[in-house]
């Protein structure tokens, strides 16, 4: 019974019976494997944070969670300088990406975004019905605004600071960019505090941007889930229609909200992870591997022309996982969380010891 | 600039323009609240589950949760007697019901069900485009099922037990049900526990049939937002496949896991949730009010043809809420969360005031 394949159920829409589906990143058990394949931050969250989830855990679960997640919200707007209706809480930012494209992207409507980015997008517009029209990033990944532009996308994504190449785009370029659209401009931020660029400031001057921020990597609470949207109200009114109804449960709301209000404890992770990346960089140099400057917590490092399976490989044989893309765009690289400077030490002798 | 009309968004979707958005039910602040107005359990959940969340207030929240939720997808798989991938877990069982739309229903498409019931089902099939095809139930609510066939939806929900009406359809009706649909027939168990009939024996006759569990009710575990879905692994692995990546976190994946674990105390909160909710149909009796048989925690109190919104006002201003339905069809009711029996007793003796 469990073998009937797909082809029998025609209840299932034909667009996503083709669908193949997100491959989420290997999350291995066991504790002896060195992670740096999934943007993880190697530091603990706040004790504030843990201490709030724990008061959660309460008979107080047997109610609802705030649909609208009101504290959270109030809290980041404080932080961010916007007022809270032009915040939205999500379960995690995918879900918030999730939400844009649900309340702007019907069957045939047109998403635009450069590449190589952040793969999800792909699958969540394939979900909507939506058609994905792609632009390359060329090997500088510089953002090609006339051709974005020239798309005229219902949405516009743009990763900023992009994965996988950890390269920002200035604020200067997304303020020339927003006003050729006629469509949506999301500034995906996940990586955004580990960066120096963050566009919420052109919320104020433009109707159709929103920009989307994580407690994924920086705050490391990627295990709970917490993404904002922030962007007008109007615009947001019109993404909360589409939203589950209590899309965060307590223990996310209690535990972000408090971590925003210790939020020198991500601010100090961030600058470890900032001194640790730019040793990183230096040292895979010495090891003939290019990489772009970063303003996330990971590096894109290459050899041109080099396929590097062979060199995945054996890091994971030696219990070190990164990230390797099977496409041709990319196949000479390796995208490598940044850890602490013990994993990196680790990560550096086994790369000196399989490349030397 | 937030006060911006949803006219002068051109990338917002018409159809989610012209959207008014879920409404959940009202979640006050403040304790002297008595709160029978949106069927959360009056007891606190297992120990073992608020242990198991505790626990999980740890380092590891830096990590990604398991995007399968295997544990709890394992357990369940157990308890109901099917393979672990028979099983999915949501973030509530809302997003069950979202993924089963959005692998199933795309523009036109046609979703059918009985009326009145789970008000949600209409907005999620608004999001995804679909066209929503309504069958009355009669005042005996009595699933229509000749009807509800005739209509070839993509997708049939049949809540059962019903909401608000607290009633219950048979196994037997199901089962002669679902080989007359071309399309899947999801049967939203949501107050399952509560009741006499579990359709996940269904799974193994029919390839179309899906059913929706959720832990907000009989678990007392609202707060953490945890649904499970069962069915073919054919029809899972689709739904799969529209799934957000990471849609559970690790408090609600460890507490809903523990909580299958302790089972015996939800069991013992439903019994004594079932004992007050039959006192509570009998002093209604008394008071007036007609009631149909419940299999929930909820009772639809009725004085036909009499509207109750006064009577909803005057319990309000006493502190006490419960569910107004401002419809046609079910104004004369008001749906009545079963709390515990003080919360019982002083309900009963306002509605004695104000009616007698």
């Amino acid at each position: 019974m469990s073998k009937q394949g797909a082809d029998t159920l025609p209840f299932v829409r034909p667009d996503v019976r083709a669908m193949s589906g997100y491959v989420p990143g290997e999350q291995p058990k066991g504790d002896r494997i060195i992670k740096l394949n999934t943007n993880e931050n190697p530091y603990p969250p706040s004790p504030r944070a843990l201490q709030a989830m724990t008061d959660a855990a309460s008979d107080a679960l047997r109610l609802y969670p705030d649909p609208m997640a009101g504290d959270l919200c109030e809290r980041a707007a404080q932080l961010y300088g916007l007022e809270p209706d032009q915040v939205l809480a999500g379960n995690g930012s995918d879900e918030i990406l999730m939400m844009i494209l649900r309340a702007c992207v019907g069957a045939g409507d047109r998403v635009v975004y450069p590449v190589p980015t952040y793969s999800l997008y792909e699958t969540l517009v394939s979900i909507c019905g939506g058609v994905v029209e792609n632009v390359p990033f060329g090997d500088d990944f510089v953002l090609p605004v006339d051709a974005l532009a020239a798309l005229r996308g219902r949405v516009t994504f743009v990763c900023n600071p992009n994965a996988p190449s950890g390269t920002v785009t200035q604020l200067e370029t997304l303020r020339a960019l927003a006003p050729r659209l006629d469509g949506l401009l999301v500034v995906d931020e996940a990586y955004g505090d580990f960066g120096s660029v963050c566009a919420t400031e052109l919320i104020a001057e433009f109707p159709n941007v929103v920009v989307v921020r994580s407690f994924s990597k920086s705050f490391s609470l990627a295990g709970l889930r917490v993404g904002l949207g922030f962007g007008r109200a109007a615009v947001m009114r019109e993404l909360l229609k589409v939203k589950d109804s209590y899309n965060l449960n307590r223990a996310s709301i209690a535990a972000a909200t408090a971590a925003l209000e210790d939020i020198d404890w991500m601010r100090a992770n961030v600058e470890k992870i900032r001194l640790t990346r730019e040793r990183l960089r230096g040292a895979l140099a010495d090891l003939g591997y290019s990489s772009l400057p970063s303003e996330t917590n990971f590096v894109l490092a290459r050899r041109h022309g080099e396929n590097q399976r062979a060199v995945y490989d054996a890091l994971r044989q030696r219990g070190i996982l990164v990230r390797y893309f099977a496409t041709p765009e990319l196949s000479d690289a390796l995208r490598i969380t940044v850890g602490t400077d013990e994993e990196i030490d680790a990560l550096l002798a086994a790369l000196k010891d399989i490349c030397g």
